[in-house]
């Protein structure tokens, strides 16, 4: 049996007048898609646009919700009561329901962005608070986790699928976490690094730290990135590595518990 | 057989820190409420706790889409391309639907708010691509129209489920538009008035306007409002007149076609 | 020479359709306004009428920006590089003035609202931010501060023009921080004590805490509340209370350094 | 002495993370700059460098508010009552002139933007209420009008500081009008053709229409694009003619009545 792999990026956080990203070039890389719904980035318009395109391009519809900051783009710490993370994750998720329906698809997925993913890292209960409200909404639904994170301790104690994510572009620590983006070496800009990095990492089902420590983990998609050319190209790499390598690209079907 | 009538009001139309409206007296009263998705009232928290105590009340949850304009309330008219509309249907009947899963209940109907209301009322094509929006999220939900107008045309010709509504404090013209609130008697205050008189149209099945004529009218619904302490007495009066007339208060079913 | 006082309370907080406070009831007991400048509440035409109203009555207008959070009502804290900090606070300020300038009158006093001001309280930094951007939009500006907190220590340090405040319906410590609110005594409601205490704490130039310890501190003007019934008789109380000891209420003129 | 001319285009329309245009190039162009106000486009941190920038390439800084609408871009029509319009323009005018202040500058001009500015053309008791109240902040302020406009009568009958502007890339009709965008030729797109054109006009001083017909304008300022490579071309061609032609580009100094 051939190994498969997911490689997922964020899309669809175009808003209104302004456009971000390569949408177009990264649905020819990936095989899911986490779409913005409207709280940091992306407007129903936005939405519907990138739903129909991953739709006909076979890769995998998810929800990203965030925080309601588009200044911020959802990147700044907010303290928001548990129940209003609900309320919004379940707003958020219902809203990419109803335009994936509308769109003859369905959503996957749901992978939490920026601060608000940053945040339930490390704090299991924000972290049980979005997932909780998510699986109210659609119990069958694919969580998206950090790998070797507070969420992956929690979807795995709620028992529903999920699926863990590791990056193609960023350094890890000993104890899994990564490394920070102000020291050098953190973030891997080099094509001709990442794909290979990447292939073996998947190949062992393992972390492979910056000392080279093997760190075993549920790796099955790899979060690439699309906002500038140099992102494009190494995200190209990452899959010509995977499939020169015999990894298959094809969307992560989701574990349980 | 009983006959029967539904009476439905606005919710939840309070936002963050701000409240409106009566919504717990509507709850006795009413039988279907029509549920703001956050564009021009509502949010996330709001919409939760409405569609919890309606459920809990066994009343009948809508989705009542509306502009994108908190400051104008939905009320003031904007020039939005058929698309856009389309799509932020889409996305506030997406949303309703996800919040009515996550409080174990669902979405029955779909009521336009405001301005949107307003325009779509007297233009065949922006009706249309407001409720082919919404047939694509759900084919079986119940668009709530104001009857004998370009609305009721448009779901006529769509072949879709529906439900035709009156209102129960406002006077109505010979050709069945209302009269204009700047001419005096146009918005009935008195409950007095109000209950015996939209008894007598649901009798009769017809429009009764100010000059006395009858108007045979699709009527499943009677609009109420709980926006003043009169306006709660009036709902009150209108719901006591039907019920002492042996008309059933009971949710619509919903017509075809 | 008669001893003097400011009492000032936040305004302006309706927004669109929503309303909040009782403006007018407070507008005769208080000297000085903070009105919202439509980033957690407030819109441009509650600022106008808020404005006007103030200014009729002659109390003394201030700016109250929060962030920009209107569903959090500016009450959830946000980590907000300062650079953005100090535009929001310039953005907000200017609009005041110019709404001030437009209704014949003009901005005194800023005073920071909900989280900004409660993170500003205990962090220089961030209180310095803020500050250094309102003086560059008006240097001559009166600074209202927490009186004993990290803002007091700012606006000594940046030599502005400044004035100190304390709470009618708050316990203090005895190292000057506001008792939690989750303990008993925390929040006072009781008119009858509000006002005596408060007379004391003005004639002698010092907090009172809980244990009876006297904190000597810059007393200019009393914070007071009008968001319900309860606290506008509090309020009313604080004023009948210091009228009848002797103390004029008069707005603020500003200390130095 | 001299002929000179202005030349405006808009700019600080980026909003958070996105990015709009390319302010850097037009900068090198233009004398005036029209600079989003935070409502259809643009933040506080936006308006900050965009001023800071204009600042220092002696470029004259204007306001450019418009619709409360960031999805639409200010661009779709509104109908918002006169009153509330005069509020948001003071709002927005008053926020730009804070944040001048602060980068040590001042707001020169303000001119309408999207379909605010649209609307206004042909409706004069809405350009009025608008330009009132900008008055209203900064009776001193020059107002841009499009020439042979409305916006022109409104501001003659206003007795205030003014200039005109037309269209570096638009064809004009017999009337004064612009010619339907979507008719042939209603667009320029050739550098080459623009810029004689525009220098032709300003000597004249007057409006040359599609069919030759001259009608005598008050032209003070021509208005650039700069959101495409190509709109940017053809700006340094109708400044380079203008030049050549010994036209010096220098900030209006306004007309009065």
């Amino acid at each position: 049996m051939t190994k498969t792999i997911d490689l997922n990026a964020d899309m669809g956080e175009s808003f209104g007048p302004w456009t971000m990203g390569d949408d177009a070039a990264l649905l020819d890389i990936v095989s899911s898609a986490n779409i913005a719904c409207g709280f940091h980035a992306g407007d129903p318009d936005v939405m519907a646009r990138t739903m129909a395109l991953a739709s006909e391009n076979g890769v995998g519809i998810g929800a990203h919700p965030g925080f309601l900051d588009l200044q911020g783009f959802g990147r700044r710490k907010m303290h928001v009561p548990h129940g209003t993370l609900a309320s919004m994750i379940r707003y958020q998720l219902g809203a990419a329901q109803g335009m994936a329906r509308a769109a003859g698809t369905q959503v996957r997925h749901l992978k939490l962005h920026g601060a608000l993913s940053n945040m339930a890292c490390t704090d299991h209960a924000m972290a049980r608070a979005c997932y909780e409200a998510a699986l109210e909404v659609d119990p069958d639904i694919i969580i998206m986790v950090l790998a070797s994170t507070a969420m992956e301790e929690v979807v795995r104690g709620l028992g529903c699928n999920w699926c863990g994510e590791i990056f193609a572009d960023r350094a890890y620590n000993d104890d899994g976490t990564l490394v920070d983006r102000s020291l050098p070496g953190a973030v891997i800009h080099d094509p001709a690094l990442a794909g290979p990095r990447i292939l073996q990492m998947v190949e062992e089902g393992a972390i492979i730290t910056e000392s080279g420590k093997r760190i075993p983990t549920a790796i099955d998609t790899i979060c690439l990135h699309g906002d500038t050319a140099e992102a494009v190209q190494l995200a190209q790499s990452v899959r010509t590595s995977l499939t020169e390598g015999g990894i298959a690209i094809r969307q992560f079907s989701g574990r349980r518990g």
